[in-house]
């Protein structure tokens, strides 16, 4: 079934609010084997829409709008579709009593404008609307299946997910099932090269997306139900897996942050952090989750010199012959940090995230990483920079080094 | 002039990603005075995106384009805009020894496929790429124009508004001119109750756009040259400046990180901070910021009761008197931040983000935020709980109130 999304508001075409509802719509219609071939937006402008929604319609099987389905004059698509369709628009008694129902509990009147929202064109499906007073509905004529649903998101991701989705199941001859294979230190293209033939499948099928210094794999397989849907994946993440070994840090397991928590919390384990260059992104990415606190210590982020010597002991001398980025001070931060922290393992990070501060022999984006267990300290030394990748992007890699440190050594005592 | 955004991409209709380039380039054509009448996303597939384009360039003066400039055999758009244009593609030189150089300094070897990209349709006017390898062109025929730019919007953002704003205010016949007024402290509903009458104006416009726990309020003003327009917008800003007092923090000034950090830098003042609830956001938002090393001199994320007093000195007995979210330990966090950092300013900041973690006499959202500078101590308690405002939206506010603290007690010496 193929289908297209079509969303209606002037505020889209302003840019004054994101098109979140094409996003949301597009992933999950992929997930009940429904191809989204085009987004269209337009503004609520009632020819415009008009001709946008027959041009829809001459092209898929499934138009999904999203918007004009309120109370105000500018609401128009149920009206437009009611004319597409030639199925005039009739009274729905008990959505009126609904409607009349909310009104009354929030003492307001009911006025024409809302009475028009109980109106549908004759023959449609009504999905009901349980967080606000627009219903979305369904109709179909001659194989041409138009979907309604309103445009503020809170309102129209319930309804696709409780009423929507359901109603379209019965178009689609089977179930989609899906798993996300999340990869760390290996680039798209190399995981593509290693996969290639993996990648040739349709059915169950794998294909990369890329993440921010990340690959993401997602295997897909469709089947009559659930059970054969990932009893054809269950082969295919294997064989991934085995291939890939420890660059794959986890199967839909969220982020490296996740994981990282994850396995700290498994091993009963508290680590303590010290960040230079990325000035407390690894232990805001950490604390972003609920139950940190029982595995993060403390972090300290020293940006000056003086505060690596001050609160991790960092000898001055070391700073003065080695610089404050190098694999020395990485170490000794990281020790330090365990020191101070009382925790089972460091990490000290120490670069340059630029756009300033680099020089021929310690460019932007060279980056020292060091983890440290109490018995043994492990350093890696990055070198990051490269057309398109900004300050942002070494501090995000960076931190995701750091991560992917503890995970290996979390997993096998062995971090790089 | 009416424009339409056509952008080219499968992920975007997989809902891989989000459309963040339509959403852009709407705002910001909005801003130079041109209409935006649709926006279409289609797949990486020529026939589509062929008929996708001829039927914009039917009805739209300008169609502005997103993806497809890459350099593998998926990246079409300029292949089919010199077909529809009837303009052949032609070697631009310079621009194949500029992406030459690139894979030099990178020690990639250039492959037939990168040389494509230096090939442009005849007549193009070419747009440098500061961030990538693909340029992006405009061309015109016939009163109809394409802009063409690449997808990734680290790349397209800047070629907009360096290359293609410019380029575009040729065909308009006037000026728009903006500046927004930072507003922190206060809701949009009241920020609108305050400026009421000034919204009702066309030109200058003032309009609020709500940012995370913010309010952004626009003025714009459409003139035949840029003096003309400032002189509209000056006694705007002026009024809304008057009403709102210290409730704005900045006009044009990008965020609250950036104002904090100019302020300090200003100064010649260095900060030290304490960050248990918010994890090291506070110290990422700033050091998000290059130049940051000059001001921010270390933070301690003391995210166990331990780690307070390990590293900040907190004493025990005050942690188990009053807890560790209390305005004592927020205040002894701040001074010992200020003590450790041997800086000018200490932050410190305790509270409950969630989801657990709360009791009734200290709710989730329950955050005490205190700042020192070695002469006083000022406290600042916050209950930030309501629905709809989860573990993000906490920690970020809290972030942001520290840094308004600061804000304030760098511009008169009184925070709060």
């Amino acid at each position: 079934m193929d289908a297209e999304i079509l969303c209606v508001g002037t505020e889209i075409l302003l840019g004054n609010i994101q098109n979140t509802n094409a996003r949301f719509l597009s992933e999950q219609l992929s997930l009940i084997g429904v191809n989204v071939f085009r987004h269209t937006a337009v503004g609520d402008n009632p020819a415009r829409l008009k001709s946008a929604l027959g041009e829809a319609l001459s092209r898929a099987d499934l138009v999904i709008t999203t918007g004009g389905l309120g109370p105000t004059c500018d609401d128009l698509t149920k009206e437009i579709v009611a004319d597409l369709f030639g199925a005039p628009l009739k009274l729905h008694a008990p959505t009126l009593m609904s409607i009349a129902e909310t009104f009354r509990q929030l003492g307001r009147e009911l006025t024409e404008n809302n009475k028009k929202q109980a109106y549908f064109p004759e023959g449609a499906h009504i999905l009901q609307n349980r967080y606000g007073t627009a219903p979305g509905f369904a109709l179909s004529k001659d194989g041409k299946t138009v979907l309604l649903l309103p445009g503020p998101p809170r309102e129209m991701e319930p309804m696709f997910m409780e009423e929507a989705a359901p109603y379209l199941s019965r178009f689609s001859d089977g179930v989609i099932r899906s798993h996300d294979l999340h990869l760390f230190g290996i680039g798209e293209s190399a995981a593509e090269a290693m996969l290639r033939d993996l990648m040739q499948s349709a059915n169950p099928s794998l294909a990369p997306y890329a993440k921010t210094g990340e690959v993401l794999l997602r295997a897909t397989a469709k089947a009559e139900n659930s059970e054969k849907a990932e009893s054809l994946l269950r082969p295919l993440v294997d064989e991934v897996r085995r291939r890939v070994g420890r660059l794959c840090y986890g199967v839909d397991c969220g982020s490296l942050e996740c994981r990282v928590l994850e396995l700290l919390l498994d091993r009963g384990m508290r680590v303590a952090l010290a960040e230079s260059c990325t000035g407390g992104l690894t232990a805001k990415r950490l604390t972003d989750l609920p139950g940190a606190s029982r595995a993060l210590e403390c972090a300290a982020v020293t940006y000056s010199n003086d505060s690596k010597t001050r609160l991790l002991g960092v000898p001055k001398s070391v700073i003065d012959r080695y610089g404050a980025v190098s694999r020395q001070v990485a170490c000794l931060m990281a020790r330090g940090a365990r020191r101070i922290g009382k925790a089972h393992l460091g990490v000290g990070i120490t670069g340059i995230a630029g756009p300033d501060g680099g020089t021929p022999g310690k460019p932007v984006g060279l980056v020292h990483i060091a983890l440290c267990d109490g018995r043994l300290t492990w350093h890696k030394e990055l070198r990051l920079a490269s057309p398109g990748r900004d300050r942002a992007y070494i501090r995000h890699i960076s931190a995701s080094h750091a991560l992917d440190m503890l995970r290996r050594y979390l997993e096998k005592s062995e971090p790089v």
